[in-house]
């Protein structure tokens, strides 16, 4: 394996720009990941690898997770301890780091089961928050998540907090939610706005039969006028303690429970 | 009010050395929060507020929020950017900080309701799980949080998260957990270990009525065999995708809203 020793190498700064600036990755059409299991995962995931970055150190330790991810990445590359610190975006780097291309599978509407359970994500803003609630909905088992405005869900903090879900969920991107939401229902879906409002019907007593799309919105502003007006129902967990709402990866997590239990 | 400019000034560095030591927290009594709305909670729910600390901006921008904080503070002081800078753990620092006297209220046993609803986190490490699981435990109405081990309840990353339910809730510190849970089972509570197994109960098929603790374990390593052993039944989340197991603070917030659905 290629050797790199210095911090300033072009291709360290390449790909801290693609880990730091979402115009760059879009541009570039890349996407950078850390961690040794996050790497393998996107390795079977058929994730495609461009460049791994592996310090000697973790080619020993995480041995297993680095030839999963090795045997797919086009190139690969031992760097130093300071380079994986420039790399690194956290505070405990296990030093395997890659490139990858970003997903196909992101694509429009067509991909949506009408019969199937969604979460939406209207301008969900923390990345680690959007990245929990993906993990949450493969684990519990919905059929994808829909995602309208917020953060990017190539940020590798998204990507770390999603546990490698985001390579094998079923990820929309819908440019113009309520737009998104009249199309659906038009296919039979229900569509519920999550709100913190004593007004809106509980969570416990609305129809989760069928296909159905839960909408939870930006984690300061909620939901938009235009997409609960769209939805078909306003939807609240009802609250009982002083906590004026809950976490949007908490309140998701209730809800995808909600709708699968 | 007294003016601080010098980031090196003793009371500067003084409430630094609380907000990042654990052990100086513990040996001072003293906790630190930052946040114009926390530092408000906190006097709002009689936390005594030894100093607190504003920038110029602060006093303008959230001065409803200040002056709550500032009529139970002992002392106040005003600061430079620069010092608050220094002050600030947050990438967006809104200039409010405060150090309070640590809660009474984190008692003991004694406390505990025997037909309530409790939510057990033993070793729970990560500071923002930990104040996520707090506040959804007060959204949903649990009567109060056990702990045993894990992060500091006064480390400033769970004060954020906990959005003021830590003032609020009943915190009941157990050294012992399974200590604890031989105790409150001995008074007819219901003491159900959350662990990811599929041969464990599932948790819509188990008795949440009356008193209930439900544990959740470490984010690595989950419950310890002691702690599994002392409670009654073993429970489980039912999962069907393939992320293996969910995050602390989405089980958690599962669970929370199961037992009191």
């Amino acid at each position: 394996m290629e050797k790199i020793t210095s911090k300033t190498n072009d291709r360290v700064k390449y790909a801290v720009k693609i880990r730091d600036s979402a115009t760059f990755r879009k541009n570039e059409g890349l996407f950078f990941l850390e961690g040794a299991r996050l790497c393998a995962d996107a390795a079977l995931s058929k994730v495609e690898i461009r460049q791994l970055f592996v310090t000697e150190a973790a080619l020993n330790k995480y041995s297993e997770y680095v030839r999963l991810a090795e045997e797919c990445a086009e190139r690969c590359f031992v760097v130093s301890a300071e380079v994986a610190q420039k790399l690194s975006d956290t505070s405990n780097s296990q030093g395997v780091f890659c490139l990858c291309k970003m997903l196909d599978k992101n694509a429009n509407i067509g991909k949506i089961k009408y019969n199937g359970k969604y979460i939406a994500l209207e301008g969900v803003s923390n990345p680690s928050n959007f990245g929990a609630v993906v993990r949450t909905a493969e684990a519990v088992g919905l059929d994808g998540v829909i995602v309208s405005g917020g953060c990017d869900i190539y940020n590798p903090k998204s990507q770390r907090a999603a546990m490698g879900s985001l390579f094998r969920l079923n990820v929309i991107e819908a440019e113009c939610l309520p737009e998104f939401i009249t199309k659906v229902r038009a296919s039979g879906m229900k569509v519920y706005a999550g709100v913190p409002a004593e007004s809106a019907k509980k969570i416990t007593e609305v129809d989760m039969s069928g296909g159905v799309v839960f909408i939870v919105g930006n984690e300061g502003n909620g939901i938009t006028d235009e997409t609960c007006k769209a939805s078909t129902d306003l939807v609240t967990i009802p609250m009982k303690g002083r906590a004026e709402s809950l976490n949007a990866a908490s309140a998701a997590a209730i809800i995808i429970w909600e709708m699968m239990r």
